[in-house]
């Protein structure tokens, strides 16, 4: 174990311009305060975030009296950082500035032929180019996210599986440097979305946060002690092939009784299917269809929609009630697209059945909330990535 | 999130002496390399260590020609640390030296009835006057750990919740203090075990571990980026909680289809009533004796013996499989007096099922050992929390 005082210097710039971030324009002292650094680390680190062009020197704050004390902003324009969020079908491209303000985006349908690799490198370099074209922020890129589905092996830059596109060991990083001049960073959706989360949704400030992330497939990301938990092999977080029913139904992964074949969106139809073989809700076999269709009986108080509610959030009570009990988290944030489209009604639901199935202590302790985040939290979460290399890396970064 | 330059000092001071113990006498330079901490960190820890009392100065070593390097020895006779592991059936207390050596033991069996507070209380007080009279330590203990099943408030000394005397919200430190001059710290068996570990075990110099601990009860310790993982209310760990058949076996909280109700000594034995009612290896209701036939059963071959590790080791499989999946930690720990009985053959079948039922990456980044604590990691690890408590102290810690 070797934790470097770089490392340490690093996790306190995150820790800073985070803050930073939120409460911009701020004061060094108001820094102090709410980071808990003293006020020589702050000074320290402030003067660094200034020489990487992060934050600017913003004017002086009224302080009824005493002297006046001098605001840090954001500086906006101090780099464009650019996520790409790389799914099944489509490749969403978005690129904002240090203030989080989306400078252009692009969008792009992916067919089943686009899952060869060097097909499926030309598609996201193609968006990349169209997004900062449209941001004009060429030159003053600080890094490019790519988040990737599966397994990731983070260091080298290689896709280590994929399963939608049966990739192992594709050196994704090394093939997209031949077609885009940005520093790279990859990892995967969960990971992104925890990071989102801590840097600008509902895990900013917290300690240990957990976000459940709810489509096709199902997992998360974990936080522990304000940072996202990679473990030793860049793969915790596989909390859809945990087990809820031992010798359930079969996965994809092989192995039986996987969370995800519960209440992943096929689960949810597996669900419905078994309730009524012939639901009308069940919209060919498609999976956005039908969970929209679940969506809307469900406002409408559908009895079979319900039952299918309450069955996916008594698993769901019980799989996130798991993570609840081993850790103990302040919180919960789920999203998702599934998330998204039942809304209010699955958080409700979640929050009861995760009410039963806890343990009293860690369940008093752990809000459970929808993320904050708006459109898509992968692609933010990607951009993030590309700030942290920028924080972590000693100079100014460039293009 | 505040995370203070005070925690991260005492972070560093728990480093630095853990290696230091582990590689005594040892050079600054040899610290520095190991921990990976700056030289000048290193000579900053080690001289508060050694005002602490906690290091000595220990001669030169033999640096074939260069100036010779001045070695740093852990100084034994420091200070004493108690550590008190209550369980069910008895006090376990022993006293040891900063070396680890154990200068004084008490082991005191409880009746029923001993498990009203007060008549508790003084019992522990008891034990724990014996063995440290045993070890004439009284004048230098550093502080005295105690270990308690169940939900504890460590920062407030509550037992909150212990099901097997139905404790709730007794405020045990603040009784014991009437009875004891020392420092005291309270936790629980599965934080004990993983801190044990993490100082003197198979988790020492490893980033992410969890130990599992398979007894009358179930559960595990988590340790995260080098130190122990607590939770917002010091809960995390509950992995005996955690589903493994959702609608499964009834446990004693009150759910269904918890881990511990397959994997913990009872759920064992209820899988042999259900393989045989009639069995031979069932010595009445008695599950030590019943686990102690069972190993002997192994031993000569007996099939139903077998076909019951089997099943344990398949739902062991599935469950530890989970926190691989979840954590990816670098080492599982298995502990308990389950595990001490049932020993290799135990490890043999959970290895196999681990590697069936957790995903291929993170399976093969975690290796799964027995501890190599000897008789009694709790009382070993609540000695470690005094010993820690000492550490994140200012001054030099009195009786
Ligand atoms: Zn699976
Ligand atoms: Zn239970």
């Amino acid at each position: 174990m070797k934790r470097t005082s770089r490392d340490i210097r690093t996790a306190n710039r995150y820790h800073l311009l985070r803050q930073a971030i939120a409460d911009s324009p701020v004061s060094r002292a108001a820094l102090a305060e709410a980071t808990g650094l003293s006020p020589a680390t702050v000074a320290t680190l402030v003067g660094e975030l200034i020489e990487l062009g992060m934050l600017v020197e913003a004017g002086f704050e009224d302080s009824g009296g005493g002297r006046p004390r001098g605001l840090l902003a954001v500086n906006a324009g101090g780099g464009a950082l650019i996520g790409v969020d790389v799914a099944e079908t489509y490749v969403h491209v978005e690129v904002v500035d240090l203030a989080l303000r989306v400078l252009g985006r692009a969008h792009e349908e992916l067919a089943p032929e686009d899952g060869a690799p060097a097909r499926l490198v030309r598609r996201i370099a193609g968006a990349v180019r169209v997004a900062t074209g449209r941001a004009a922020a060429e030159g003053r890129v600080l890094g490019a996210g790519i988040s990737m589905p599966g397994m990731v092996d983070r260091e080298g830059g290689v896709s280590v599986f994929a399963a939608n596109w049966d990739w192992r060991e594709v050196p994704l990083l090394a093939l997209l440097a031949e077609h885009l001049p940005h520093r790279l960073y990859l990892d995967n959706p969960m990971r992104a979305c925890m990071v989102a989360e801590l840097w600008f949704g509902a895990a900013r400030g917290r300690e240990d946060a957990v976000v459940v992330n709810l489509g096709t497939g199902v997992g998360t990301g974990l936080a522990i002690g304000g940072a996202l938990h990679r473990g030793v092999s860049n793969s915790a977080g596989e909390w859809g092939h945990t087990t809820l029913v031992l010798d359930g139904r079969p996965c994809h992964c092989g192995r039986r009784g996987c969370v995800e074949t519960y209440v992943g969106a096929p689960g949810i139809m597996r669900t419905l299917r078994e309730l009524d073989p012939r639901s009308p809700l069940l919209v060919g076999g498609d999976q956005t269809a039908t969970v929209a269709a679940l969506a809307d009986a469900l406002d409408r108080g559908d009895p079979t929609a319900t039952a299918v509610l309450r069955r996916t959030a008594d698993c769901l009570g019980a799989a996130v009630g798991d993570l609840v009990n081993l850790l103990d988290p302040e919180v919960i944030v789920l999203t998702g697209w599934v998330t998204r489209r039942l809304g209010d009604r699955l958080l409700d639901a979640v929050r009861g059945a995760v009410a039963w199935h806890a343990l009293p202590r860690p369940s008093a302790g752990a809000e459970i909330v929808l993320s904050p985040i708006g459109a898509n939290p992968v692609s933010l979460g990607a951009a993030t990535f590309a700030l942290e290399g920028a924080l972590a890396s000693n100079g100014r970064a460039g293009g």
